[in-house]
């Protein structure tokens, strides 16, 4: 009749859940850590300013497993934290606000945890820091029970290339052979949404290699402050124990929070019945309450800064396009930012249409949200919702079978992903209406083209329709008028081009 | 060029990441509390020998908060564990092998969490073993930066009623009149699965009251040893690190894992080219490698255990849908436990036709798994796939559209469910085969009974038939044979019926 009480590690936690962070079995094993390790490294080099260059390797050994390599060039870690960003479950520097492609903070981890209880051995890194005079090697494993890394090995050496970058390699088990296929698909996606990276991939069966299209990157995003609108009363606590006692309300305010001036906040304390100059140390649990309420339902908030964002652009994403779907017609929107419930957005679309795409009855979706390729769940995105259920085609003159891939990309510090696998994004009305608007405006600019193939095609008919009679008709005229028969034809050659060429009759 | 890193506690991790857990908007949010603080008097009194009695109040308040109160009449928590259990996430008595509906350990945090940030106040827990003399009454709230539980209040009173169980009460923000219909749903077939259960609700617009339509309850699941097949190496490091230095590896073999006795232990070490002799503190990683690989492919284990598993059985399952669904027909069909990847499992069935159940175009398919019923991502489970793609119906001479109900329950100390939402289960292949035998082994018993009704209907419309001549040829033979018409009509008449009653013609 009594139970047995423990308590688990959070390493413990995922290792025992380790579905729940996308390890369920050894086909998507390989596929999730390939993910892991390369949203890193991008995340290391583009959100920094530097233009990625990643090396991805993949071995099979004689005794079963898969040797794992991934080389960036980025900003590298500095030596005191190796440790505990591979080998402690909840450490990282994803936890601010801003859009990254990590989200939990736990990927590497997984992979590293995976790897231990797949092979036993520990994972290797290799790092310097920009400007850094060593270049350190760590072996690390994880001490599942108690969470906290555990050091095999640190070797330091000169750092005389001054070479900047991380290397991690690992041993695990998993099934190279079914994973390939979508190993191949998402590097394909990634370099799609990252033309300005060179991405290689080496593996058995299996060579990839991106090359920049683009030599420019996005503006990277910026460490933010939350929005008024998307607090509640745990973060306000937290937030004003934090803060000095002494703080006056009105203050607090203007220093933890996005867009809010005194005039605002004057403003909104005053709608909501609080005293601006109340010290923090007054609030009640009820005031808490009362003030998380209203600062969500106040309509006078500034909207949630863009800056903590980073949109590719429509330039940089018509180009990703263009480089690996190479389709025949290309067009891409960015929205404006908007937001929904505090939380800062941007909706990006592009179109592709013809060239090397298939065609196929229905358009190719190709879905991302803050870059990173989204592969799973298709059934129950919202981009998929939009594109299949909420357009009609034919009114922008495609007509399927058709050669169409409309791409979607929706960047926010808070994307609604419905669940941890990261793989479908969820129909937050907002959302939803901006993706929307954004396919049909790229779809309007589609009709404009097709309209125009329309009447290329048409005029083309007319041309090859009329230039029957040009013979037949030089030749009467001449007998008639006796004009020389050889000008009339080309007259009338003439004619018909500058016409067709002014788009048919 | 550099990041700040920190180290998050598991309460703040998913305090941020709430969706995770199903916390994902104010009407899911809802439902999900229900059903975790349901799941949790479920686990604190059937899993004990307790035929549960739970009583589920729901208010709302005139600030626009829900009040949220629960009772079961379980096992009650140890008083000292009280904090933990609700202010500390990770800590839990979950975290041993044994079917039960909990599965990570994590519901009744997320409450709590989720109740103090949205409305900022702590949970209320009323509790009491069995034959304690008081009664504790805690009020806790958890500390989000450290993962630990803050206790607001606590009452201690005499229990002079002899009362056991656990009363938890909480206030958050959620959208009743959204939720309701799930809840009701939720309720209905949590009814279904525990006919022996007593269970309430009382709130707004909704009451229901389920009695319990059996007094028995089906044997508790016991404790068990995690079965060689699904070991990996960081389990068995652990198990080492647990074990003397000394032991010799058969000893090991035989102490920690199901089913294994000193001769298949020695068969095993044979047959892997391990030495059984060999001492604990003589393997080096390689072999610890080498252990889990054979450890894993050997096909000498027994089969697991289903100790740990307590599947309905054919009784009760009937019974549950009897109550719930008052259909025509039912059928159940509890299968021999069986495994996968080392765990074990045991598949029941249970077919109802007829009665209540409404005729539609497919069958209507209600999942189960650990005894909860799975209302969402329908689409993805396998149980819907078996009975939608590998049935034809036909076959067992049901024509849609039919009044059919599919009852599914997969038991298992792991269920492989899609994701940390606990909706639907995936399709391992032994799992997906054992599904199909039941159901098919239902379907027989259906076709038997369809084939009896259509005979009695055959047999009715031929005395209907028959009958009609009864009249006419009674008076033709009497006038022939000068014999009573009156009594060669009721020879007749006897005739028909005892030529009907034994099926038709």
């Amino acid at each position: 009749m009594s139970e047995q009480y423990r308590q688990l590690s959070p390493s413990e936690f995922f290792y025992r859940n380790r579905e729940v962070a996308g390890f369920s079995n050894p086909t998507r094993a390989v596929y999730q850590a390939v993910r892991e390790l390369v949203e890193n490294a991008l995340d290391a080099t583009e959100m920094h300013g530097i233009l990625p260059d990643i090396k991805l390797e993949l071995r099979e050994e004689g005794d079963g497993s898969l040797t794992l390599a991934i080389e960036d060039n980025g900003i590298g870690i500095p030596s005191s934290e190796v440790p505990n960003v591979f080998g402690r479950v909840f450490y990282g520097s994803k936890y601010v606000l801003r859009q990254s492609r990590g989200v939990f903070g736990l990927g590497v981890k997984m992979v590293v945890l995976y790897a231990q209880m797949t092979t036993g051995r520990p994972v290797k890194v290799r790092t310097a820091t920009a400007r850094s005079k060593f270049v350190y090697e760590y072996e690390v494993m994880i001490d599942v029970e108690k969470n906290i890394p555990v050091i095999k090995s640190l070797k330091i050496s000169r750092n005389d290339s001054k070479w900047h970058g991380t290397r991690v390699e690992l041993s695990m088990r998993g099934n190279w052979v079914q994973a390939k296929k979508r190993v191949e698909e998402y590097v394909r996606r990634t370099a799609l949404i990252a033309p300005y990276a060179r991405i290689s991939l080496e593996a058995p069966d299996l060579v990839l290699r991106f090359e920049r299209s683009v030599e420019k990157l996005p503006p990277a995003p910026k460490v933010g402050r939350p929005h008024p609108k998307g607090v509640d009363i745990e973060m306000l606590r937290m937030m004003v124990e934090r803060s000095k006692r002494s703080t006056p309300l009105v203050e607090f305010l203007v220093e933890n929070f996005d867009g809010v001036g005194p005039v605002t906040a004057r403003k909104f304390c005053e709608w909501a019945g609080l005293n601006p100059e109340m010290k923090l140390r007054d609030l009640k649990v009820s005031d808490l309450e009362l003030l998380a309420l209203k600062m969500q339902e106040f309509s006078g908030w500034r909207r949630p800064k863009a800056s903590t964002l980073s949109p590719l652009g429509e330039e940089l994403l018509a180009e990703g396009v263009r480089a690996v779907l190479n389709p025949e017609f290309v067009t891409a929107v960015s929205r404006a930012p908007s937001s929904y419930g505090g939380h800062p957005f941007v909706v990006e679309v592009a179109l592709a249409y013809g060239g090397a795409i298939p065609p196929a009855e229905r358009p190719l979706v190709l879905r991302f949200a803050n870059r990173i390729p989204l592969l799973y769940d298709e059934g129950v995105d919202v981009s998929v919702k939009v594109v299949t259920e909420k357009i009609d085609w034919r009114t922008y003159k495609v007509e399927f079978p058709a050669p169409l891939a409309v791409v979607t990309h929706v960047c926010s510090t808070k994307v609604p992903f419905k669940g941890v696998g990261k793989e479908a994004v969820a129909d937050v009305p907002e959302i939803e209406s901006e993706i929307e608007a954004g396919v049909r405006e790229c779809a309007r600019r589609l009709r404009l083209h097709l309209s125009r193939l329309e009447r290329l095609l048409e005029a083309k008919r007319w041309r090859v329709t009329v230039g029957k009679y040009v013979e037949d008709v030089s030749r009467a005229l001449s007998y008639i008028t006796n004009y020389d028969e050889e000008q009339l034809r080309s007259r009338l050659v003439e004619l018909i081009r500058s016409r067709s060429s002014r788009g048919g009759r």
